[in-house]
């Protein structure tokens, strides 16, 4: 198998994880989340921002755009087809975002020693402005997401 | 006016500006928090889990426990009636929830410094079992939420 | 055994520990850190402001407030004999201080959960102003700091 | 001026701020740092592990690859010769280092969006292994290093 081959396999494996994940993730489905890139070590999802995304200054909601980086994040950790969670997360929130943008996020390894790692998400908006930064810490656990 | 003349004044400005945040918070709504306390630089929120705020591995989705949290902490960093917005936070997650489990997060304010704030959320289950904590910070900003 | 001698015989272990660590700790000696507290999940340390702890604008040098913090972080999460390192540490900086303060950070456990512990440290100047908020992760790993 | 003399007159901007910085810096020269690379919105700096830089474990003191990294992102974060300070940092320690291990510490800025700053530095030993991960953040006050 040549680099580039071994490197296919590894970003179809990623891709295979992501969607096992997602498909029996209503949190995501309920919130039109929509995985548009998908690799070893890195991810891209889409939410289109919605009324019920809103807080009480009608801007979104800092959750959701933390949700929609926490299932980016989890795509990206998962990428290997290792049970791997979530253990803590930074985010940085840089400027607001309103009804009916599309965010973007971004998920790429910053680092991978042992059982941890570093994932850094950046969240644009359609006008490719940065909206967040997210630094997430993963752990490995037992068990894989799919049978292979 | 006494100590707690005084005390109760400012927990009665904390309730009216948590109140009037929450009623045009279309997020919080729909994710069915309810307001259980409020007071001047504290507030706690309850929310029950739904099948619709699971992830793919059938628990609670990180970033919906967030959202619950990051609730909490406008409406006690709101509470003096300055608009408040968060700039940073920091999530660690201690053990799993799950479907029908009900969250309890409690914020306190730890630190206030001129226009910076810093607040310490908990999340708890309903059996008392530590779910995250969450270290807020906040900034100040123009305006206020009622007029008082 | 009394939950009061109980008590005592943990923060005896907690002492002896911290003085171990100590003791062979040629950079918190080196920076004059005094323990002034200790016991079971808590410690407290001092260390006063010299002219090589100040940065470019004559004000102490954020990395040596850390590392105050740190020292009293490692004393209160190892106080069980059990050996336990840093993992991730988040701080923020209140005010600033000055050459000839003498800082305390105050050290305690907010979190316990299998390996995994969060302590949260304050540190204070002579007059009880807040320097520095800190948030700790430490993990367990194999290994004791003293035998008994 | 070509886009190529306006960067290099930034670069220039940016070293004489770092350099007049570190001139009045006890605590980094007490500690040997070494600025080996710097420009608008990045530097690198170097030190060396001392017998007086390690903790109770044997290994570098946490808090002294945190100044190390903190010293990094000064230099980074007043490259424009805006008096800048830090507000927040993350660190997350991946592997320890030893005595004369040489640590080299590289800063970019990850986004700056009026005031606010986040630089990401990484710190890697002579071999290349990444020994720590910190992301600051940065807020502009009133001033200039230089004059200019």
């Amino acid at each position: 198998m040549t680099v580039t081959e071994s490197k296919q396999t590894a970003n179809d494996l990623a891709r295979k994880c992501a969607e096992e994940m997602l498909k029996n993730d209503p949190c995501s489905t309920a919130l039109g989340m929509q995985l548009t890139d998908i690799g070893e070590g890195y991810a891209q999802m889409q939410m289109c921002i919605r009324k019920d995304m809103l807080n009480g200054h009608g801007i979104t909601h800092g959750g959701l755009i933390f949700t929609l980086t926490d299932s980016c994040f989890a795509c990206a950790c998962n990428s290997r087809n290792q049970s791997t969670v979530a253990q803590s997360c930074v985010i940085d929130f840089i400027r607001p975002s309103y009804r009916d943008d599309v965010l973007t996020a971004n998920a790429k390894e910053t680092s991978l020693a042992g059982k941890n790692g570093i994932y850094d998400i950046v969240v644009t908006n359609q006008n490719g402005e940065t909206i967040a930064h997210f630094r997430g810490k993963s752990r490995a656990i037992r068990g894989t997401i799919i049978n292979n």
